[in-house]
């Protein structure tokens, strides 16, 4: 007995080494978020399945169609199907014949983006690699023909950028899923012999490093069994020291628990939050995945993109851009244009981005679109709108101007000092000639407090 | 203790009514074969799935295309379609809009079947009803958008035929039991998780009077869980009392244990044997799947086909006739025809088969082509072909000529005896003008022993 | 003036090798049948088309759908295409891919047929052959792939077969025929564009022996320029010498002029008709065309079939036996099944079909089916019935039964003659034992008269 | 005699009204240049067509697959289709589901273009309006099943756009024009059957007011029939006062005769040309069709557009910027993008494109990239690289600064005049503070001349 007991203490040292948890929050929430993920910042999302295949409306075609009945949808099946299709004939289009992962991987390089992650397997079930628990509704069987998941791991792989995988724990039509619905979720049939297995299979397989979660929200964390599977990914799986994870991990969990939250999409609160988050948002405003019938209008510019980013950055979170690539394995120009536009502003910029921590404020009170980051003692101000007269007025950075060798420069003009006035609770600074600066689109200030 | 004893005692009497079966096979072979499916002779069998829709070569034809290369079929894949397909793909052109099921249960009837076997699932996996274990890859989902199995259930009920269901135990290509086979079936996730599920679950919403496995020739019963199975089957389904299943239960099993032997493909021992048995064959010869390019010289003349069925009734066995459906759902004019003049025949001829047993005898010594049934006292011969000169020459049949009251009519004339004489060993029976005789194909002799 | 009328008359003498026809009916009714069709007596008609991919209804599929607006074939489309969907889609599918024309070829040789034709284009304008003058809905360039017409024509001719080719005049939905009919046949657009070089192009490049025209009826022959085609047909074309066409070149023409009459299809008048006639008719008794769903009672049996044949070659006509081929390219084992039937009753029966003459009477006026055929002095008699007690008694052959000598010989039995009575103008002739008699369906008795 | 010479007299003067052009060049040739075209200098040109479903490569898509096997071609068929498909395969999915014409023309309008050129049929030979002279090869009878040409005439003449029609002569697989070709053109039934007809149809049911000629050059336009074409348009058609075409009437005649020059897809010569030409050029550099694999990189940038319209515009010519639809009928955010941003800038800087003529300079001596345009007395100049430290230097623009009271306004500034120095050969002028120009990529100078 007392043999045993010396054992445990034993592994109880070792597990400060590789720590061991338990199968609640209270030891799950334990687990320091690696290290990595609030230094890569900007992220990119892909929403990528059957339904890029009708590509009409949203993602959740399906369930706009055959689920709530939504009338546009139900027209456009009407007006351009036989009355016998089902979803799963949309299968055999998704084609992907021109998916060159290697040219996606080097798009999200040149964006910017540190990291990827792929919807794996979306609610409509289809999982894009081949998975063992959806025979017949996996890229492999159905439409591809290829392990896109696999493919697309590779790819990123070669490059500097980390890999990551969405994967929706609820299917809108498993038939397994609705009958532990219909059973309150007394019973576990889905759970036990299709997103357990499933979800190992492909943290076992492809090694991501986010685990992205979604689909929780009509059942508790208990009928997921959501703590059981993480402490197994945390403690033994293959990732367990650098997975990421977020929040969506049953409906009592979301902004609660887990490893990043995310709260809900597109979210972006505008104030400091106490724990690391993330803004999943998409370039599409209107849908995640790729729409055919999309318009220019629909598609965020630049400015607003960068104003999110921003924002979110300055408020202490991740931003995961998402664009919808098509069945055939692009993502369109606008798309590219969009995410090389940003690249092009974070090489001059990126300096007020990445690695950077919220500054005590994060807006300022007297010139709005006015943005702090900081790397202590160094402030950042991301400003969005290029100042009236070539003049900038910030009523929140008085702190950092207490003393007369405080430096500012802007990133991507040369490094000639920016000449400024401090008066009463006021900052003043002189903007150069815009002819002269290289970044388009937003501006970023580096100022550097003099010695007090 | 005694009480015990007492209630154990009470309850063995119960199980007189309703057997309670181990799930061994002593006690699974003791259960006596529900009475009907001897009577009955004689069924169709249907091979109906997404191999329809090819249909080219037979219904293995995914296997032959992916599993082992066979050539032709390699050929026409490449001859007729982008590399890219995969036989999933063929799914969505299983259309069945042609299938009525009152339709098809009419032909049955005047078939002079007296039951029905649809393939529910067969190698493909995939499941001609809404299956929760086949998501994705069955008849609701995919293709006829319909259940093929329920609907025609309800239509073969509406007439006095009984109904069936094959089932494969094996999927070529799902990859859980690939999993447990290269585990050298250590493992059993394919069978728990789907194979015993699926089976309960068509037995619960079906209920077949006949259970009819098939593809469990790669692993013992041990793996199958086939005992458990048949135990709950026979114990606690609610077709307990009513359903037959065959034999095809594990590699070890085969025409030794289960219900009616099935043994091989086209079983015609052309003996007696001492289990109940079915002879399944097709009208195609060399397909039970439809082949679009089958030819006049592959399908069974009406008079091949009362052959078999009459060999296979005297030796004591069922007939099991396939027919395979097309994608559209129909059943071509060919096999129609062929089963309107089977029922054309039995409806002259059905008294020497429908309930009828083995004789001591089951084809005459001296004329070949003449085969026994009987319903003692009464002998029937089934006479393949019209004697030369019209004179029939039997060699086996002196004990029921012993008295010269023993009455001979031809089934189809009318009812004026026969003229016979008995000579030695042998009997000479005189035809009538064939002219006068209304079947065509074979002619039953009714004879009817005289008094001794 | 002398020298001209010189020359003329040389021509003259010229022409009574090889005449040379006036585009007047006059003129092309004065030329003889080339003999080869008469004595043919048995052709096979093939309707193959686009018509062959919805395969429901008829080969008016196109008609039915968008012309008049068929309550079944609109709900048909409804229920099973998009809206969108236009009847040259269906064209894609015309796949064509077991298409082997020397199967074919080698079927309708066994089927005792001694002509083929096949329908190069239908009303729905669609070539089975690469015309110049319909680019781009062709059998090339749109479905098989392939110049149907041509390879059919090589197997045949590889055979003892005449080729013919079908070809219809009007095409209900081309925008310039119905412009010429808005212009009440006014301008002729479509013929001097469209027709007359397509049927030149056909005569040119195949060279059938049977040029069979059809869909003429919405116009006069004026419209058509029928009698200027046909003096071409007759004065120069490569089959000049050998084709044979019938009578629909306008609507003022059928039953009247041009080469044998068919006058309406499945035309059986019953009696002698004073010009060579045809009765084109079709196995399926309710479409030409292919129609997936057909059942085994529209199929005529041999014995309907074999009816039909001796009543036409008994009132001096050909028959031309329509089978719809499948999109595949396959005959369906059922129209194979009567077609080599029937050459096995041929094959017995023959003597009494080819070559033969209408003889005196058509049908017996005593007993029913009974027709006569001749070849003087012989007579046949074929009889469609077995007669009743073995007796058959004719009431319309007293002629030939003069004196005691004449032989009556049952084909298909051995060569002893029949023994026969004459007795008033009734002869009765003594059927031999039914089953020593080697043909079935019908049988022909061989009526030598003796000599006078 | 006299009578006639008066009647010629008199038709003489009637021509001065309506002239009446001979079938010859140097008659044709006389005909000026309808107004409206000069002044709208900008057009947008749309390849639209079967090409759009495969989107792969270019709209020459057929031709390189099947006419001159391009490999890249040949393999993309080879790994996506089957070996059995055709070219017209693909026109069941020309859906162009979502084609709405009015958001085109809108689109249009604010891309500050003020014509529209839809090509109505390409090489291809399949017609975007339901040609009488293209049965089963239109937009008709195959894919949208809609009067595309139609459609959007409509939409555009609810603006105030032209419109206008691109018509290839040629068709690469048209079997009559391959047989003409064959024929050395000495025989020319593609042209008298189709080619005629159809731009009569074409011109009579569309009234175009440009019809933009294209595929002339294998043959001469004797072949073609141009000159008489071209005299039935000028004279008679319902188009003749107001239709322009370009030089693409035959081998000879490009460059030479017609209407406007187009010479070469592209032509920019960079100098001023003494006729009436125009520039045709393309959004994405690699394809006048849609490719569904286009790159972001393959897309012109807005300064790339506006550069080339700016030496197009100053050297006398129009532009006419193409954008392939897509096979659904949008016109994908990319393309939107770069035409909204054209209107942007056109919004400012119109008054220098629009109804300008060329000046005596075309671009600056001094400094590249700075482009005139003249509505003298008025001379603009088109700046499209922001002048180093906000000084512009013109070498060759002396003249209009001869005087003090010249004055020099950037559009899309203030009013206010901008300072300007003349110094020997050179006048320097000074731009404003960049922060406060509103027009972005160019800017334009509107140069008033001082009173001499």
């Amino acid at each position: 007995m007392m043999l045993f007991l010396l054992l445990l203490t034993l592994c109880g040292s070792l597990t400060q080494i590789s720590a061991q948890y338990d199968p609640t929050w209270d030891s799950l929430d334990s687990r320091p978020l690696p290290d990595w993920y609030d230094k890569a910042k900007i992220g990119i999302f892909l929403h990528w399945g059957v339904y890029s295949v009708p590509s009409f409306g949203s993602e959740w075609f399906w369930f706009r169609w055959q689920g709530d009945n939504t009338y546009t949808y139900v027209k456009f099946m009407e007006e351009n199907y036989p009355p016998t299709f089902t979803y799963q004939d949309f299968g055999k289009e998704f084609t992907a014949e021109f998916f060159e992962p290697e040219e996606w991987a080097n798009l999200f390089v040149k964006s910017g983006a540190k990291y990827v992650v792929l919807t794996s397997k979306h609610h409509e079930g289809y999982t894009l690699w081949p998975s063992k628990y959806a025979y017949s509704w996996n890229a492999e069987d159905v439409g591809p023909h290829r392990d896109l998941v696999g493919d697309l791991a590779n790819a990123v792989r070669q490059t500097d950028l980390h890999f990551g995988l969405y994967h929706s724990l609820f299917e809108w039509f498993h038939p397994l899923y609705n009958e532990d619905k219909t059973n309150n979720f007394t019973t576990s049939t889905f759970v036990d012999t299709k997103i357990i297995p499933e979800m190992k299979e492909l943290i076992n397989t492809y090694q991501p490093e986010v685990l992205w979660s979604d689909g929780d929200g009509e059942a508790p964390d208990s009928y997921w069994k959501s703590t059981e599977f993480l402490a197994w990914l945390y403690n033994e799986s293959p990732v367990k020291d650098i997975v990421v994870t977020n929040d969506r991990w049953g409906s009592n969990v979301g902004c609660k628990h887990g490893g990043f939250f995310t709260c809900a999409d597109r979210y972006n609160p505008g104030h400091l939050l106490p724990h690391k988050w993330e803004n999943c948002m998409t370039v599409d405003k209107v849908s995640w995945g790729y729409r055919r019938n999309a318009v220019s209008r629909d598609i965020l510019s630049i400015h607003e993109l960068i104003t999110t980013l921003t924002e979110t950055i300055s408020c202490g979170g991740n931003i995961l851009i998402n664009v919808g690539p098509t069945k055939e394995g692009t993502i369109i120009p606008v798309f590219q244009e969009r995410l090389l536009q940003l690249g092009e502003w974070l090489s001059i910029n990126g300096d007020a981005v990445y690695e950077s921590n919220a500054w005590s404020v994060q807006n300022d009170t007297l010139t709005s679109g006015v943005w702090y980051t900081a790397k202590e003692p160094v402030v950042y101000a991301i400003v969005l709108n290029w100042p009236d007269d070539n003049l900038l007025k910030l009523g929140s950075a008085n702190s950092l101007f207490s003393t007369d060798d405080t430096q500012v420069v802007l990133l991507g003009n040369d490094d000639s000092p920016l000449s400024w006035q401090s008066v009463d609770d006021q900052v003043n600074i002189a903007f150069p000639d815009k002819a002269t600066v290289t970044s388009e689109w937003a501006w970023a200030l580096k100022i550097t407090p003099g010695s007090t």
